[in-house]
């Protein structure tokens, strides 16, 4: 039996920074734990303060990353962010299993990509060396976050 | 011939979150890849803008977290932060081997143990699975602190 791959999806997935340094076999094999789903304009894809176990990586369109800000009593929904294709978003949940820190919604037709946190650990049962390789590169785009943030905090709270 | 480790060590460095759910003996293992360094109050032990290569766990004493800040056309070093006993510095240097985004100085008699990125790497070829698990609980880590910062951010923006 042969299984046809989007050749356009290993490309994209080779492009991720999580997937940095790993070999196109190992792409291709971690294809397969992956899921695809579509979603149209104004759609939720995660709520905060659920709990997500799932990594997003935006195939196709644009989301906005909103958040419930309590000021002065009201509580309003603002947008923090918006990502664009090539961009992820569930990082963190996937790796210390928390409530979503914001609601993430579709601003237009959105392809996203998805591999869950057991999925990505069964990885680490058929090629630990490739487990352990993507879990560095985790490590690494929110240890840059982390950077990119504290330069916000001082800036804002020193200017 | 035997090494005799100090016991209190290996008790301090199980009770560190990067070494979470490592055995007994995978933390013995570790032990012989440290490093010890003893600081007077007032030494440097990292510099901002220097590269960093090491991890720092703080055994005895505390140190402060100073930035220079540039406030109207006058830099000024500033303290963000106190660490103490228990405290880790150089976790994301370790991870993306950038120059330390501040210094780092001994605020009294500080004993600190070291592991550098060339030994923990080391632990990869002894044993990946403990150098995984690590590796997990360094992104976990880091992950936390990017939460607490995320917070901080939307606190300070919309308050």
């Amino acid at each position: 039996m042969f299984i046809i791959y989007n050749v356009e999806e290993i490309n994209f997935l080779q492009s991720q920074s999580l997937f940095g340094g790993l070999t196109d076999k190992e792409v291709e094999s971690i294809l397969p734990l992956m899921e695809r789903e579509v979603y149209s304009k104004g759609d939720v894809i995660l709520r905060e303060g659920n709990v997500n176990d799932k990594l997003y990586f935006i195939y196709r369109g644009s989301v906005e990353v909103l958040k419930r800000i309590d000021t002065r009593g009201k509580v309003e929904e603002k947008r923090l962010n918006v990502l664009h294709t090539g961009d992820t978003f569930g990082e963190m949940e996937i790796i210390d299993i928390q409530p979503c820190e914001a609601t993430i919604r579709a601003l237009e037709a959105t392809t996203v990509l998805i591999i869950s946190n057991k999925n990505l650990y069964k990885i680490s049962k058929f090629n630990l060396k490739t487990y352990t390789l993507i879990i560095m590169n985790l490590a690494r785009d929110i240890s840059r976050r982390l950077r990119m943030m504290d330069r916000l905090i001082i800036s804002e709270k020193f200017s």
